[in-house]
């Protein structure tokens, strides 16, 4: 694996498990700040101030997160702790609305201690943390196994285009959409990658740019709105993205700007791949008009990262998180089992 | 005429004539500051560093600028008078060289020294105040004639998109790409505009979104990457840019951004037009490869505005300032002179 990867721990439990440490995602590209969370306010706030960001990332944070909380747990009797537990599992959950990830975790950690009821607590921790720990392994794994389908559909010196961050910053070790880059970089693939720098949050342009570059990829920044001109002039020969949902018929929820480019790809006709492991697919959901889409403030959009507001006082701004790309603007679905192809009936097999 | 347009004169002539005084563009949204120009050097210099931009915009401060500047000239002979102008001329040519209109307005106020060499000099400054006013009024009605055509294909309650800023800070008075909602304002249409924020110059949020706001239209700013959600929503009934370029077979040349906007729009059966004066069309121009996009710093998308750095030290980043939208992706065209509609042979007529 790739050494300065290995080094940039985005989220692990700190050596007592009293807390979980994060890389601070909002200082970077300037600052490597980790933060440590000791308390259910910190991990919910980290979460929610997009510290820690990225659907698998704030998944494993949850999980880490429950469990450092639960450990704080003031009880000796099974029904006291589970009570307890809920609460902090309500809490957490409440911090982002569209990363089906994060409630996923949070449930496979309830699980943890609803299946053992008569057990001691102190057994029930030791539980949580191995699940915890599992949660981040099997994420890691299953990045790595969608990095190599999708590489297999990718050639050497293909220019790659990708919207916000989905690598090791959003995941774990390779992430999901950058993880054929990190792979084609090891076997000297040669890849140029453009990234969008993805307002309002800049995902792209401070921690793609960030992240691929350290790791000595070739990476050209460019707006969001550059995405045209660097497909029509032929630089582009795959779209390659993460996800926050995906529902039953393969409509895609991910970072705001991602149906944009995937309609450009479509006119230009340059493949649309999204990545993301299986605990992304939400079969629960039927399509794309079932997500919830996160509208955040509008300062994000005027004021954040300025020296002064870029906008008039007064003036309205819309600022959604996320978008709903449909599933017939999507090439292929790439997850840890394989690559579906349209209609996307066999995409959990 | 809109009062609070009325109000802020972009570029005008001092109540003495003794200076050009322009709202300087680089202070805005935060400032309104008036910047006023007694010399070629003040003239040059507002233009080269962008206080006062738009094409037309340039060539009717330009206009203002010489006649100023003329009326400065010690000399009471033709010919001494004439070599003065033509100095004060070269020099402001300099400012922007590819800025067709600041060229073209030039030479018109030359056309009216050398077309009366028996004239004194005191009737010479008379006829030349009355050329730069002829300019700006001509500029204006064309404006007004844009929005006029371009209104007949609106209807009240429309929500429309934009891209960069084509209004009155660029232009006179109605602008071009905001002419049908200025003049649709007035007439209680009630329109619903969509100010994209064009990074990485923020002309979208900066000077658009400022103008319509003043100008009390319902304006909401979004992110370039937030047009196909917006579109996806059904906001979006129709979508209008201004141009710096339109080629002979109506391929255009405009702000980076605006080929993707097209291409979203046509995705979503939106209609796209183009609107700018007949002046833009460059019929030496055969289509849009023949159009050089200028490549400007990429500090601009790195640093600009920003409190720090936004991407690491060291990473590339590409930013052309304009791209070009296929004649098939264009609606219409419409000029002062009309409506054009595909294959574009009568833009002219």
């Amino acid at each position: 694996m790739n050494t300065i990867i290995a080094a940039l721990k985005t989220v692990r439990l700190s050596e007592d498990a009293s807390a979980v440490i994060i890389l601070d995602q909002t200082r970077l590209p300037g600052e490597e700040v980790y933060v440590s969370l000791a308390s259910a306010a910190e991990v919910w706030n980290a979460i929610y101030k997009l510290k820690v960001r990225g659907a698998p990332a704030i998944g494993i944070a949850a999980a880490y997160g429950i469990y450092v909380c639960s450990r704080q747990i003031q009880a000796a009797a099974f029904d006291d702790f589970y009570r307890e537990f809920l609460k902090i599992k309500d809490y957490l959950a409440s911090s982002r609305p569209t990363a089906v990830n994060l409630v996923a975790a949070l449930n496979r950690m309830e699980k943890v201690v609803t299946g053992h009821p008569d057990l001691p607590v102190a057994e029930l921790l030791r539980l949580l943390h191995a699940e915890s720990e599992a949660i981040r392994a099997e994420d890691a794994a299953a990045c790595r196994k969608i990095g190599e389908n999708c590489l297999s559909l990718l050639k050497p010196g293909m220019g790659i285009l990708t919207h916000c961050n989905a690598g090791h910053l959003a995941v774990s070790e390779y992430g999901t959409a950058l993880a054929p880059v990190y792979l084609g970089e090891e076997r000297g693939y040669g890849f140029k990658v453009f990234a969008d720098e993805t307002r309002p949050l800049l995902q792209g342009a401070r921690l793609t740019a960030y992240e691929l570059h350290k790791a000595g990829v070739d990476v050209t920044l460019i707006c969001d709105n550059m995405a045209s001109i660097v497909m029509k002039k032929g630089w582009v020969q795959a779209v390659v993205v993460g996800c926050d949902r995906i529902a039953a018929n393969g409509d895609v929820a991910n970072k705001i700007g991602t149906s944009g480019v995937a309609i450009l790809a479509r006119h230009y006709g340059i493949p649309f791949y999204v990545l993301g492991p299986t605990s992304t697919i939400d079969l629960a959901c039927p399509d794309g008009d079932s997500i919830v889409i996160e509208e955040r403030s509008p300062d994000e959009i005027t004021d954040m990262w300025y020296t002064s507001r870029m906008a008039p006082e007064g003036v309205k701004a819309y600022n959604p998180a996320f978008d709903v790309t449909s599933h017939d603007l999507i090439t292929a679905i790439i997850t840890e089992k394989g690559i579906a192809y349209p209609p996307f009936n066999d995409m959990c097999k």
